[in-house]
């Protein structure tokens, strides 16, 4: 099959021919239809991630997925309902379910786990092994296509949970403005779902790119706002003109920006809520009195899990989501990742095979 | 000024001119705008109630109260910024704030608490003093009207609260089924907070009453369920037809028939919730053994308190909640109480004034 | 091996010699070190739950089961820590992680779920394989009997589940009362769980038999009340002189008959929680206006997850609960369950190998 | 009365004979029993409050206050069954009962608050007016004596609702590390907190000074560890030999230093809970990348609100709590405000009538 590896840090994958993976037991063969590319290949490329693990090569990126199911291994429940031909998506935080987190289903966390394209085989090849609990089966009535699902795996998974853990704090309501920080790939996905989640919330996008914002209003956002040059008191004008409130109840930050962050701690009203689920930042650096005196509350959110996950193609299968994919080829990977490295891509790039 | 005022159970409310009432220093006096008519009206006059609580007379009912501010008390605190003229709503539950159900915010189910209508004075009349903490100022710029306003004190406000606890339990979201039991009165908001709050659940209204139902599509449920002679398992074969799955996740019973009651419990899925906002009905009565193994959870769901109702005065104000309002004449109060004792009434009847 | 088998509904065991059991590659063979015996043993020997499920025969019971570690299948992750001569307890409910309760962690609600000593291999034989993801390690440093941690996994595991619900809901709390109903077999864990989840929450156990009331006290409970012959106006008045209040504010109901129901029902505060975990009874039979007006929540429970067993394990790591348990040799099976048919056992029996 | 009065910043107190205050008629006036000194009242003294609001004078300081009823407004309700005689503890958060916060019961944190001692009058002085809802009866049959109950009202208070937080997060359990960030005023309630509402959770007290480690110990805490000079591997060995594990799973951060912040984050498990009490502090500057990828929450929590009040007291009624408490005559005001300023008291310093 073909493959896109990885034979050591900062080079370009390698497009190979080599031998479709074997299954376990429990595992099931997933013949992959389509493969999101993540800003993360590039960190994971470059280096980025050496630091906290060290990986061994070849190997073969790709951690959004979406597929068909090829081979079902002999340990596979019956009950679970898979059969050859079944379409999937990829749960991509495995873990090897003997702690807290794993048996609370959030295996994406777990301290031992592994991700497919980050060590175990991923997507940027035409089959993967998945362990069966991974697996979320689509259902074909909805005749979904593989380059819509697979960047739901991380891209429409993250913020998902990350708005899931405002709501759940009980941080949203028709009374609240709930703003989204960056209108890039997940930002655009955290618009629809502060919508349909936001029990009423006012949604407020901010952003720098005038292009960006008119989308993020294409996509449902009550407001958007354009911090480029602007100070916190700008911004709380505009905000009290838009919104009738000149804070911010609930934020789900997409940018992770620290300056970003510091921005937006200065805007919360009393009790709000904090939701980050961006990597690709730095630090956290916000005065102490008003976090502790307005009682703010800080999430750190990451990925999302099987059943985040099942939600999410809950809401697409009813027509809930809207995309912004471009399909790519196989063979242009590699110019793909150069995109991502400079920012240049505008919605989720998609290898389809 | 005009009040309609009981003298004694099993009578009509006798039409007659009283003094204008005076206010305490905590509180403000409120020009009715408009009092919504409620079945519980009717239960207190014919005795319904007499076993909790034993009534003194003459007694002003009415607790459904939208006015605007006539006469501010002088302990009120300016910071709460009330001015004469002000349009508001009265929360009706009122508590002595020394217990910790006030101290939750839950005054309605203060073990002391008083309520306008069934002692202090209520709505059929032109002024009411309320306490200055259980009014609600409503947004002039909305133009509302205050024949919409007063039936979400109670219709409006009580499916509400019920249906956040089926959110905040973790019952809803876009993988569920959720139904709602009665399309009266209340049951007419639950499907549009069903809506509103269910995250993405596919709602499924229940009803014996084609017009009934019609109107709850109208309202946005996705499915509409004739139960009118059908046994368990043929209304397990409709869900299964309309929504893929044949059990419900969650329940919010603005009905509350027993039978009613032992048929949802029957259609629960495992670890389903079940919701219960109607005062009218007798008995529980369902089986122990799949409460416990399959974990279902109950709850009660009384009213709601001022939080509540600014949520729900916040999504009146957004436009998005449709009204089935009925205007009519001071006169005529006595004349719609008969229609609501025998249950015909369609839409909420709200005396004007 | 050695293992007592059921041949058919309404039958002895029979104890014979079969061979000991393969593992599957993520399983891992335990050496059963000590099995607790438990009503539902017998209920399943008598086709109480013939009308949910059907057995198949011959069948090897007990479902509560310590031991160590035989042998590892090939598929469990290193990661996972697992060692040949481990301690372990099994977790029970085994879910086929396909369905949202698996992937929360409560496999044992799983629909297709499997349970060992109901269809798999149960603890009643010398050795008995356990998918790897359903063993917890005991740490060898406390030198824990292998009878005490096997009851841990239902009698001690079910009743720490109920009333985390009571605490997660925000039922306890200094300034609240906690009843225990029943103190048999669940009960005298209950109590135990009652002073260290209670946060400072007064325990009164409710028992019709002196002897376990007496030991109700010496587990803890701040207070006993024997409800034999009493009505309910008799117990108000008992709670109130023990405790400074006549209701209770959360039930732990380990009794679970259907007066008793009733009667906890009718003792409880505005606001209150009742948390059933008992599955011999039958039906639920109360009035709804209070539990609408006074904002009940009814939580059934049902045995436990991973995580719960391995909050019980800790506790008894820590030296912080007390066990009942009587030990009875491998021939003495049948002599038990006919003991434990006719409700004569005083603490826990545990076969001992 | 006497009083202890600021006429301007950075001045010694008045002492000085006033007029007694009048009352509203919804307010209550109390004789102050006894008053607790806090390093706030240094603060405000020495104009730290200046930049978020600006004082009046004079002003009567002290916001810890327990006491008996003198005379009571005739708004409060008779259902409140307030006495004159009656020993009571002031809840020291007012709010203006206009907000979402102040219905939620949360008046700590009313962006319209006012609290004694800051605005209103305080404590210092031998009576003090508090409206009716903000007064907690103490139940004389525990005998509890001024000088005990006072300091409950703000040391007591903060952080007993920091570790509800955590509790209500489903931070704390039988398996789970929870450390203890000071063990001044606030960290010894602390570890007594931690031991009755953790649940089982073991118990790490952190600070730099031997003899409140061994007080700490004393207090209840499983074990204790020295911060002075050690980096986060000392920390983190000296943590494993003690509980058998590396990492925190929650924080109580009664101290507050930058550089205990950022050692606390470096020290957490994943899906860990930290929260800050603690006013006095500066900045929180801690890496983003862990906070995401290993989800952990933050929590701001300041002071504590009626019913948090409410089971600190049913705490000490049940003799749970033990006190640190040093009295000091009224004319000594002033030294004791010298010593809260360099921070050489130990135990808390009560102003005793």
């Amino acid at each position: 099959m073909r493959a896109a590896r990885l034979h050591g840090y900062n080079q370009s994958l390698v497009l190979e021919d080599i031998p479709v993976p074997g299954i376990e037991a429990n595992e099931v063969l997933v013949k992959v239809g389509a493969a999101g590319m993540c800003r993360t290949d590039v960190q994971l490329i470059d280096g980025y991630f050496r630091p906290y693990v060290e990986s061994t090569f070849p190997l073969t990126l790709g951690h959004e997925i979406s597929g068909q199911i090829e081979k079902i291994g002999s340990l596979v429940p019956r009950s679970a309902g898979f059969e050859e031909g079944d379409q999937v998506v990829v749960v991509g935080g495995w873990g090897d379910e003997s702690c807290r987190h794993c048996h609370d289903g959030n295996t994406q966390i777990c301290p031992h786990g592994k991700w497919p394209g980050f060590g175990p085989h991923g997507g940027y090849a035409e089959y993967v092994p998945v362990p069966a609990q991974y697996l979320i089966k689509v259902d074909k009535r909805f005749k979904l296509r593989a380059e819509e699902l697979a960047p739901l795996t991380d891209a429409g998974l993250t913020p998902y949970r990350g708005i899931k853990k405002l709501r759940d704090a009980g941080a949203l309501g028709p009374d609240r403005v709930l703003a989204v920080f960056g209108v890039g790939g997940l930002g655009s996905y955290a618009i629809q779902y502060a919508k349909l989640l936001g029990g009423g919330a006012t949604v407020v996008a901010f952003a720098r790119n005038p292009e960006k914002l008119a989308s993020a209003k294409d996509l449902g956002a009550d407001h958007v706002i354009d911090t480029k040059g602007k100070s916190i008191d700008d911004i709380r004008k505009e905000l009290s003109t838009a919104t009738g409130k000149s804070e911010i109840d609930a934020v789900i930050d997409c940018a992770g920006a620290e300056e970003m962050i510091r921005m937006g701690f200065g805007l919360l009203s009393v009790g709000a809520h904090y939701s980050s689920v961006c990597l690709v930042c730095d630090r956290i650096n916000i005065p102490l009195f008003p976090f502790v005196a307005r009682e703010y509350t800080y999430h750190g959110s990451f990925w999302g899990n099987y059943n985040d996950l099942s939600e999410v193609v809950s809401l697409v299968q009813q027509g809930k989501i809207r995309h912004a994919v471009k399909t790519i080829r196989f063979e242009e990977i590699n110019e793909n990742l150069d995109l991502l490295r400079t920012g240049d891509v505008i919605g989720r790039a998609v290898v389809k095979y």
